[in-house]
């Protein structure tokens, strides 16, 4: 029996471990994977050698260990036929279009298909393997649910396409242009990771107890569809909706600015500065060109001169959604699949972290405090009324 | 950005969140839900009554209210035809019997299926509704998945038996008898909670995310399959099985406790003394009788010797799953089932505590410390080979 320890609420700034994985330095507007800049690895490599660099711990070393990384992962992209067999009747239960609640079913049965064992009675190249298969299996199973949701034919994975690339092709149906690809391909490196977030803090607490890594990664899958968390990235476009065009603007966000609402795609509760992911994203966004991004660079000024002029002293920047949803909109991604593609990736980061929690053989169960009335009371007989 | 702050591994010990659902007290071997003894309620009330302790925050307060409550239970327990219809396929996919796995994806689906929303989103007496659905479907779910995995037939709920009798009755297609489900009753009454434990550490930060119920609870699940938390109830009972017979248990339990080897049904990471739900389970395994209960008996006085005399100083006492294995496996309830049995009542306690973490608005978001090489690093170019 520990001693109680009281500690700020919500655990703010509670170590719970020692990572290799990276962090985010919110004053200095940095992250990092490993000892790498994200977003100078955005910038700079495929969104494979970023996976390799987060599963394996570094990227690969020569030309052959990355062709041999990317050849590792096209069959695992193929739904095995005990999963494809669920999927309809996932899709059919569905509200929605939008595929989030459907991969959480969808991944427990990859789970159960494949056998996948608890963390606890495996060795780390078992667990490697279990990764690998379930990174790369989930944009197929993202893809395949929205299609049928939408009555579509499932788009087959192409061996001979890079992840990204192979992920719109899968949804759309159609081989995408070299541009779409390389900017929904920074856009998914720079989301691979992000310090200790609710999600991967909910991965790592469920490996901490032994379980499977389609648990952990299920787990974090419902934190990430908490609106406090994973957000939707489509929220800041439809805001950009809203306002309809550059002469509306001032009157709509004054209003909304006045009354203390939220401007979407404004905002992040760790960074102090502009979100390094906007920035790189916002010159995508620009590369690419095209009304939507003039506009989008219109509001963004006239929403940050209004908060100077309103809101004076508060630091209030865009964050990742708000560029990443033009950037998806350009590249022809449906705004349901926006959280679904942050998920794509992010899950990279999870397995990650669920490998390097594996190595620790201690359980994460911290305590509560009972405030209610003291026990025990006597319990009351039925039948007394 | 707040201060880092540093506390004991694993946060043993951290006060997440204040409750008052319940708490365990470890040096005294007492644990209780609300205000009362949880022993005494097993002892006194029904599983109906206890679940409307945990959810609705007391026992029901006239014999009208107590039927009110089963009334409203009995028609939540029927699976809906959108999530019927996917069961076939989950447990298609799934290598083992034992339907924990399957529950995970069947419950996805289910939150699907029902149009979940975000606890975020909604008001107390929607969670409340939701978290009715969900306790009152998931034995269905268990049992519908066990015999569609051994070829049976589906097994419709009784809405005229009580919630314990009608989950035996799904499992077996039998009535069971009035023994069999009082033994059953006091065993899910004795779990429905039990403090700040890893699954409902779990569901709690998920629960703070904002997510809806079902992601909540599927990530508790994950938690709960982990082997360094949920256990095995069956595991205490393969035990029994592998020692076989009184005069061979000596020289198996002496050889074991000499290596080391940890002796399956006995010590608790919280109790240092007798584990309350053992020695209640003890004597409603003595009240059905028979030799397995004799031979526990006798096994559980000869690990006790052995290890006073092995292992001097030693406080190690038998665990809720030694006895409770037995009582289930008297029950007729397939050693396959006695994992998913536990769950059918803990749900319950997760969904209290997923209840009470939705009037808190802050998220559970802590934090790692970065140890691995100093960023940044320049990013080599690819095709330096």
């Amino acid at each position: 029996m520990p001693e109680t320890v009281t500690v700020p609420r919500g655990l703010a700034g509670v170590v719970v471990t020692d990572t290799t994985i990276g962090h985010v330095r919110g004053l200095e507007g940095f992250y990092h994977y490993r000892q790498y800049s994200a977003i100078d690895l955005a910038e700079r490599r495929t969104l494979e050698d970023v996976w390799a660099l987060l599963i394996d711990g570094a990227l690969p070393s020569s030309t052959a260990a990355a062709d041999s990384f990317v050849a590792e992962i096209a069959p695992l992209r193929h739904i095995p036929p005990a999963v494809a067999a669920a999927l309809p009747s996932i899709a059919a239960a569905s509200s929605s279009v939008e595929p989030m609640g459907g991969l959480r079913a969808a991944l427990a049965v990859a789970g159960l298909a494949s056998g996948a064992r608890p963390l606890y009675d495996t060795a780390p190249a078992e667990r490697r393997a279990q990764a690998m298969r379930l990174c790369a299996l989930t944009p197929s199973l993202l893809a395949a649910l929205y299609r049928l949701r939408l009555g579509l034919e499932i788009v087959e994975p192409r061996d001979d396409l890079p992840h990204a690339a192979n992920y719109l092709y899968m949804i759309t149906g159609t081989v995408p242009s070299p541009s779409q690809v390389a900017a929904v391909e920074k856009y998914l490196i720079s989301t691979v990771d992000h310090g200790f977030n609710a999600s991967t803090f909910t991965a790592r607490v469920i490996a901490s107890t032994g379980a499977d890594l389609y648990a952990c990664i299920g787990g974090a899958l419902g934190a990430l569809s908490g609106p406090l968390h994973g957000g939707a990235p489509s929220r800041a476009l439809d805001t950009l909706d809203a306002i309809g065009s550059v002469d509306q603007a001032d009157d709509w966000l004054r209003s909304r600015i006045v009354s203390g609402d939220r401007i979407m795609g404004f905002g992040h509760p760790i960074y102090r500065t502009e979100d390094p992911r906007s920035r790189m994203l916002k010159g995508v966004a620009q590369s690419l060109g095209g009304p939507l991004v003039d506009f989008a660079v219109a509001v963004e000024a006239r929403v940050l001169s209004l908060l100077a002029e309103l809101k004076p002293g508060r630091e209030l920047h865009t964050n990742v959604e708000y560029y990443a949803g033009v950037v998806m909109e350009l590249c022809g991604l449906p705004r349901e699949m926006f959280t679904p593609t942050f998920a794509t990736s992010r899950v990279i980061g999870w397995c990650a972290n669920v490998l390097e929690q594996a190595e620790d053989s201690k359980i994460i169960r911290p305590d509560s405090r009972y405030v209610g009335p003291p026990p025990p009371q006597p319990v009351p007989d039925r039948h007394q009324d």
